[in-house]
């Protein structure tokens, strides 16, 4: 499917590659005053998070140097990362994304360039070896630190103090992640992932308007189809441009609201239609997964990955029809359609049915009726939970103790999103105050990956050290704060 | 002093640099026949010790790796070395020497280069980290070895098998060092040293015959000599030439017997008039360190650093004299001096006078009289043993079980020369039989720098991990075996 229109697409993904915005940039501590020894230790604090390239400039005291220098450099998005270690490390995620290198020089001067990317904010130096006969000086760090965000673009936000920061932060989050294309985080994957495009292009509908890279990423999701058309969780682009072999129900169907989104946003409405087939196609492949009789989505044991949430005891069948019915209605907006009109219709009303439970004032998924916080969200946002059975369900969920809880950034974004659904936008405030707010208090310039204020080791990796402290799918404060949805007169869903 | 000539001898120096002879060389064995998976390790056998740079071409299998490829390299000189660790390393010198990187490949596939020299016959390859969606292919491994000597002039040895061996392992040793400049070891230091270069020089005029190569180190110590014309004992040549601010006694003087021979084996006049005032100025600095009314040498624990072998008992009182005495009968063969040789057989006879232990039959050093080896060795080469005193002493010390023993393939080559000297050619042969030969019968492929054949773990340094396997002045037996000084008809001394 869609074959001959790939090559095309791939050219036009190509041809809106940006230039990169560079800067070098100093650490503003940590700078020794003092030539180093040999198991000297030495902190540098570039004062923010920053993506880049690092360089040392180096030279010695002493007699001239008569072995190399070996040095062991730790690159840390927070200060928290400078003391883990990957002792005993048993996380499935890889620990070669933990950002540290040896490096051996053999002559001094030097000017030494690590040739690969980091993100961070700290870099820790340890030399691990020199001789007795000198001492190590170290003349100069730099980075040439890189973003495609444009800073010069943004207007200051206005009002409360603490909302101030907690922008700044999610702003800061958001360019980081803007390089190449839309990464998901600059320490770890540093992939384009269609769950984190679809909040970073609304995020940066508001704030950098990089549409460009918005369009760039939307071809690049559209080149690499599969041969059934179907759009990949995530793709990358070293060597070249190649989707991952991952799929997830969810994931494929968002490249319709990101498609919506991106034509609102910049009334770029050739981009829409030519991707508009591929947009519905995505419809059609998970045709597959409903029974006509009922209406209803296979289950999630059966459906294949659907992400929601990084949450693997949450039961997902809910979800994903809701999602379904999420992603068709904004096909909708895109183009009429009475046949799928009343497809969505069918889809609502077997929904409600099968997995509301009018007692509790809640919406179930699966079959043994499992009560989560991530249902009740979508069922607002799909609007499957209407007038005021929608609020009453996020409150249910709210006093029900044993309704399986948020993990993400991620999901706390789309349960803020659904709360101005239903207009509680003081309490949506409050969430971005709350959650968000919490990371903002610890200090942090950007905001993470995964964030569980009551146990702040929480990572589905096995361990913290390979978390992403820059993580794309957490920048969206910035929407709410300057989209104006948490204004009391601001319409009530963007669908 | 000798300052106006500096600059010329620099340029001189540089002139020569040699252009390397470049290979591109595979591993015979190791090479996997799977794709790797984390915490696989392979070890690779070059079948010879090289000198050169690694590349590694690297693809993969499975999905699209979604992670770095974190690689831990270590370079091997020989196999013993594979399972060596740094843990617990107290040594003095610098673990930087240990070779070893580490290496994080974001990009596959990949052709990666390592960017230093190593000096290696085994390469062992650990992974440490992938990511569990893929496994890493190693496409190729090649290495661009180099060196400055033409193994097409050299002639086949002819003979006993054992020689044959042992000459090769010479020559593999004396090739390998040979480099931009006679190195004293690839793996460590990698400098210009006067001890080594003096005995490289003189293997080098019966075996490769790179001339130019031993003019350009005489020109790179001329012109780094210091204020007061003292040569030193070593210099770098990177960033820029420079002498170490290292300077011994008798390294010093051996620039004397280095130009001697230089200017035998070449016939180069012109050198040898440009660089014998320098020459002949190291015996005038020299003079300060004599007793002018019993012309006797300090006690070496005022005399500086006099280094005749890494044993650090060892008192060099007598060596040096001895040393003196040898350097200035070299210089006396390049140009006449009564004054000179007179000074010569006044210093030779108050040797006599002192040291020598008639009833013993050996000489003896310092103020306890002490009795060594290397005191029995220097007395024949400086020809203060004459006639049947000099085999004699050599026997004495055989015989005297509390004499300080040789530490140093270095030093075991002054007693092979002392040997020859004596006419004691099959005794001479033996020693080089059983010491390189016991090198040899383990399978080495060069000469280290230490061997005590009771103690294998020997070092100067505090751990045989930053030994040097294949060190310039073990390179010897080539030309014992080569210059003919074995045959029993062979002129008894070099000079």
């Amino acid at each position: 499917m869609f074959e001959e229109k790939k090559a095309e697409w791939l050219h036009i993904a190509e041809s809106l590659k940006p230039t990169l915005h560079r800067e070098t940039v100093r650490p503003i501590s940590g700078m020794p005053d003092h030539a180093l020894a040999e198991n000297d230790q030495i902190v540098l604090d570039f004062g923010n998070h920053f993506v880049g390239r690092l360089t040392l400039k180096l030279s010695s005291q002493g007699s001239h140097p008569d072995a190399p220098v070996w040095l062991a450099v730790k690159f840390c998005e927070n200060a928290r990362e400078l003391n883990e270690t990957l002792d005993g490390y048993t996380g499935w995620i890889s620990k070669g994304w933990v950002q540290q290198e040896q490096a051996h020089i053999d002559v001094l001067p030097a000017v030494f360039h690590f040739s690969r990317r980091y993100a961070f904010r700290f870099v820790k130096i340890d030399v691990l070896a020199l001789s007795l006969r000198y001492r190590l000086v170290i003349e100069d760090v730099f980075a040439e630190v890189t973003t495609a965000a444009d800073d010069s673009v943004l207007c200051p936000l206005k009002g409360d103090a603490r909302d101030i920061i907690i922008d700044r932060i999610a702003l800061r989050t958001l360019r980081n992640c803007m390089q190449d294309f839309f990464e998901d985080g600059p320490k770890r994957d540093r992939r384009l992932w269609m769950g984190d495009l679809r909040l970073q292009a609304l995020t940066n509908s508001v704030t950098y308007r990089n549409d460009a890279l918005v369009r760039r990423c939307l071809y690049l999701f559209a080149a690499t189809a599969d041969r059934e058309g179907r759009i990949a969780a995530c793709l990358f682009t070293e060597p070249r441009v190649e989707a991952d072999d991952t799929y997830m129900f969810d994931y494929s169907l968002f490249f319709i609201p990101t498609l919506l989104q991106y034509a609102q946003a910049t009334g770029d409405r050739t981009t829409m239609d030519d991707l508009l087939p591929l947009a519905l196609h995505q419809l059609a492949l998970a045709e597959a997964q409903f029974d006509p009789e009922t209406q209803l989505i296979r289950d999630s044991d059966r459906l294949g990955w659907c992400f929601v949430d990084w949450a693997l005891p949450l039961n997902k069948q809910f979800c994903a029809q809701a999602i379904w019915i999420y992603c068709a209605r904004a096909a909708l907006q895109m183009k009429t359609d009475p046949l799928l009109e009343e497809k969505v219709l069918l889809r609502r009303e077997a929904a409600r049915k099968h997995w509301y439970d009018r007692e509790r004032r809640l919406f179930v998924s699966g079959a043994e009726r499992q009560i989560s916080w991530a249902s009740q969200v979508w069922a607002v946002l799909a609007g499957i939970a209407e007038g005021a059975d929608a609020a009453a369900c996020l409150d249910a969920a709210a006093a029900c103790p044993d309704a399986l809880p948020m993990v993400t950034p991620y999901m706390m974004h789309h349960y803020a999103e659904a709360l101005c659904c239903v207009n509680r936008k003081t309490q949506a405030r409050q969430v971005i105050r709350d959650y968000w707010g919490a990371m903002a208090d610890q200090g942090t310039d950007t905001y993470w990956e995964l964030f569980n204020p009551a146990d702040p080791d929480e990572s589905p990796y096995g361990s913290p050290v390979v978390n992403s402290f820059c993580h794309a799918w957490s920048c969206t404060p910035a929407w709410f704060l300057r989209s104006g949805i948490l204004e009391e007169n601001a319409q009530n869903t963007r669908a």
